[in-house]
């Protein structure tokens, strides 16, 4: 039986046409950009249009506002580090507690070494922001906030432009971690306070090992990678052209399939959602549904271990997942879900179903078919489930 | 008429078979390798493979003592951050005047801000290493020796073992950037006293936007990018499978070609090299003929500028270098062969060829035959050259 990726927001099948668009710029077109030769200067070429295929999708309004990344944690890291260098006066950091691990783990170590106060504003419920805790953190001793545009696992978009305005009042630099919402939702940065904004190409159907940072001309910059003078002198190492070429066409799609994001890809997911919650008893979505990405629904099963939930769905040939790819391996609930105050009885049975335009609706009757078996032979297990759909025992966690 | 490619120094053609081992990564295999469901573990266990193909290519006795990176850049960056701050009471850096710019950018950088002492030891003009300097510039002060193991201008190879055992006596961590190195002479880190080694993957036929440091086990080390698990928690960011992969592939072949290297190639390098000084008035090769990269030819024609010559191999079709990519666009002479004290009228007509498996007689042929009439050509034009084989004018610098 064909299988069913349903773990777009882990990293998503790259689109064969951009696969196409790669290929002649491994064995064939291969020089280095930098070169001035015949084989370096047609890549120049290519890469000054894939540029452009990715301004576009950001709509940004000057050349050279793109640095090439190997992906979204290397643009986060350098994002927050550059900020910290730029302003040597300030030393404190605006960030939330369900941010990505890019951000929150350097955060962290910052803390840790004393290099930085880091201010965590912690959500509601339903993920979004407290605004007064924000409001409250600003000062003219930040250099930086830096909150993620959509979650990578329940979706939530916070209001990223009118954080940065806010945080502009005080003369911070503003970034976004955007590498779930880049090719989700439509994006205009020529006229937002954002300053910089990070994206990853494998989220969107490029190639894994590309990303980028927007950083705003005039926004003041420091290189993480020093050494050769690419990007303008502002990240060093060889152009990486094939995945640069790929994340241009990779934007160029994701900009013609923005409408089919909103609308098909939508409709499969609250389908998806809906189903769910009508064959399944005590379930519930985690996240804002009103202020959500199109692709993206987490539910939380109470009274089972997401885990569990997990090897039975990839028995039957669907893959999901428990909470981001990478802190796979723990068996804690979420720090996303835990921020949010989801009760441990449910935080442990959340599973994120996340769609792409590559999902069609037979994979959503897959779902719909499956789940509603996995989750009574899990529960007639469960020593905290009481067959009253009502509600289960009383819970006591029982992981170390 | 076919194209000559003599610049794989600069980058490498990606071999064909490392481009089919990399293709079912992308739009079939594209699963997250931390992703527990079926998509994510085919990968882990390819990403496994690949990690010992390249551990045999650098004859390491461990799993676990790679690292993957974006590529050689981040590696020695990474190698020379994590030194300093794994070693917080020493802030001595011992690295010489030939290293690449993503060895000495970062070093300066370091200097400039205050965060380390660092030594730049010469080279004579073979561009040998100064020994007596390094020996006396070793102290229990020195957080790291960085020492390249083969220059990527003119091939000369340091002794880099001894060199590392002499750093191992003052408890200094002791890192290479092999990237010239790795795929072109033989390796074997397991007796070693090298603690860290930069290698990118587009410099041996594998693609850009991969590389590793090899980090011995139980050397110490800090992460520079922080975030997700990945490679055991010393590189943050979702691994760059097909690269890796086809890193893998490439670490492969090149052990399986290893003697052809040191052959055939080395045959082609020595006919072309052997011809042009023989067609060639006025002209010398620059590095160490007795330890030299077997692949290399860095040859100074005096009395002409370098990109002139460049550009007419060009419109022959031609690929060669003047230096190294990073620092194309510039018209200073190269720092290696200044550092090499190589005198201004014959570093600024110096031209790397640099040959790889690739390479077959023809394009030494056309070499042999197009360059005479070049030089013939540039010399008629250059106000320094007399036409006497004996030497030129007395020369001027016209450079600002």
């Amino acid at each position: 039986m064909k299988p069913v990726y349903l773990d777009n927001n882990a990293t998503t099948r790259v689109d064969p046409e951009v696969v196409s668009a790669m290929l002649p710029f491994f064995s064939e077109q291969f020089g280095n950009p930098s070169s001035i030769h015949s084989f370096g200067a047609s890549v120049g070429a290519a890469v000054k249009t894939a540029r452009g295929q990715l301004q576009a999708l950001l709509g940004t309004a000057h050349d050279h506002e793109i640095i090439y990344t190997s992906g979204g944690t290397e643009a986060d890291n350098t994002a927050i580090l550059s900020a910290l260098e730029s302003l040597p006066d300030r030393n404190e950091i605006v960030t939330s507690k369900v941010e990505h691990p890019a951000v929150l783990s350097l955060c962290q170590h910052l803390e840790k070494t004393g290099r930085a106060k880091v201010h965590y504003i912690g959500v509601d419920s339903l993920g979004r922001i407290d605004i007064e805790a924000y409001r409250a953190a600003l000062s003219d001793k930040v250099a930086l906030v830096t909150l993620m545009w959509a979650n990578n696992e329940t979706g939530t978009i916070f209001p990223i432009e009118g954080l940065a305005d806010l945080a502009k009042e005080h003369g911070a630099l503003f970034h976004t971690d955007a590498v779930q919402a880049v090719g989700k939702v439509p994006i205009s940065l020529k006229d937002s306070s954002i300053d910089m904004l990070s994206l990853s190409g494998h989220k969107l159907h490029a190639p894994k090992g590309i990303g980028a940072l927007y950083v705003k001309r005039g926004a003041r910059f420091k290189p993480l990678l020093r050494g050769g003078h690419q990007e303008r002198g502002r990240r060093a190492g060889t152009e990486n052209t094939p995945a640069i070429i790929g994340l241009g066409k990779a934007a160029e799609l994701a900009l013609a399939h923005m409408s089919e994001e909103q609308t098909r890809v939508k409709a499969l997911r609250d389908r998806l959602e809906g189903g769910l919650l009508q064959r399944i008893p005590n379930c519930f979505v985690n996240g804002d549904l009103h202020d959500r990405l199109p692709n993206t629904c987490n539910i939380a099963f109470e009274y089972v271990e997401g885990e569990g939930i997990l090897l039975h769905l990839t028995r039957a040939g669907i893959a999901a997942s428990s909470g981001s790819a990478c802190t796979s391996g723990s068996l804690e609930p979420s720090h996303v879900l835990r921020a949010m105050n989801i009760p441990f009885t449910a935080a442990h049975g959340s599973i994120r179903f996340s769609l792409s335009r590559d999902n069609v609706d037979e994979d959503v009757d897959r779902v719909l078919e499956t789940m509603p078996g996995i989750l009574e032979k899990l529960r007639a297990l469960s020593p905290f489930w009481t067959g009253d759909d009502k509600g289960g025992k009383e819970f006591k966690p029982v992981y170390a």
